[in-house]
């Protein structure tokens, strides 16, 4: 049987990998949902940095780029961190520049690992199936907010565990990951008040942004997985579920 | 009103950590509750260090010593980690070294912080009381295991935020405080059972130290709180509730 872990904060990655996992890696409020719906409206790939002034270097020479900080969209960008943003007239066979507070800079601690894949509720029967066929140990890697243990990142790890075992071909055995099966358990049956609770919640009310909470946490509106293509360092569709 | 924050591993503690919170360290299995039943059967002071050669040292130099690795008692030491060990006629007045696998790596983390002081189911009571007369805003830092979170620790933070926003003194905003809020409810009326669940019940029963378990669970079996002198570096009783 394989077996499901779940790292709670991109800072503790090093204690979960190891070179035969997949890592999903999951940014619910937003990138990587924002990810899954520009690869289901035909963006051809997505480069993510961490570093803002590397991404306006690419801005100046001519490249499409995302740009989130704090929740907001940076000025030089032509998209924020919105997964309204990625319209199919906007960014249907482009390639995108990318980065965000959290999501991004998670994807650099996970780069080296045997296999990278994109994970939010949008997508998250396209995951199980793709987990399924590649028949791995998994990693869940959770974005968190500034390395802190974030809700919503785990409630999806929770989520996908539930659908892994229920397959019969997935089992756990790490804490963590019984940690957040018990959290998605409690909220599955409520999910949008119980997300009303948390820190990142409140930060996007704050900004006006929490029209995007309700699609971020609805599941299977895309059926594509963003894989990480090793040779180009840039995000891709290796196949459409 | 106070704030509690849980940070579930030391590696995180930077990213939780101020100048003004104190600090509450704990180990349910074993080190903050040996900890506990160690000062309530009289030991004068517990000095802590992760490392074991340093331990050796003080061990030659004709100190007492604890010391446990991976749920083990080193050979050279007096005690291993278990909180049967640490009885009157054994400890009473002395002075202990104490070395374990997670705990006192732990403190390392967070011996600059305002005041760092011993939590354990133990001592649950003792330790609301002394953050009531503190009226400071409170981390609970879980030691986890090598790193990674652990449920032992995190059931704790959930039921010591609970009886401090009981008080109607504390609240708090962080997902993590939230998370361990509803784990310590799922979890509070099955403790063992849940328990059993967990990866270092099994390391313990495959040590057979289950029996630890049950005593490491329950609530208010001491009256103590160890607290951390800054002057000395050890751990001392400051006062009894």
């Amino acid at each position: 049987m394989n077996e499901i872990s779940v790292c709670f904060s991109p800072i503790l990655h090093q204690y979960y990998a190891d070179s035969e996992s997949i890592v999903v890696l999951v940014d619910i409020f937003r990138a990587t949902t924002s990810m899954c719906v520009a690869f289901e409206n035909g963006i051809k790939s997505i480069r993510t940095t961490a570093d803002i002034e590397e991404a306006k270097e690419y801005k100046n020479n001519g490249f499409l780029v995302a740009a989130e900080r704090n929740t907001q969209k940076c000025e030089f960008a032509d998209f924020g961190n919105s997964p309204f943003d990625f319209t199919p007239e906007k960014i249907a066979g482009k390639e995108l520049i990318f980065t965000t507070t959290n999501g991004t800079k998670a994807v650099d601690t996970a780069k080296d690992v045997c296999e990278l894949i994109i994970g939010a509720f949008s997508n998250i029967s396209a995951v199980t199936n793709h987990c399924i066929e590649k028949n791995k140990n998994i990693v869940i890697l959770c974005s968190g907010w500034n390395d802190r243990f974030c809700l919503e990142d785990t409630l999806y790890a929770g989520a996908l565990t539930e659908k892994l075992i229920n397959t019969g071909k997935f089992t756990y055995k790490s804490d963590s990951t019984q940690a957040a099966l018990d959290l998605w358990r409690i909220a599955q049956n409520k999910l949008i008040e119980y997300i009303c609770t948390t820190e990142h919640y409140a930060r996007l009310k704050k900004n006006g942004l929490e029209s995007a909470v309700e699609y971020c946490l609805t599941q299977d509106t895309v059926s594509v997985v963003p894989v990480l293509d090793k040779e180009t360092g840039s995000f891709i569709i290796e196949k459409i579920h």
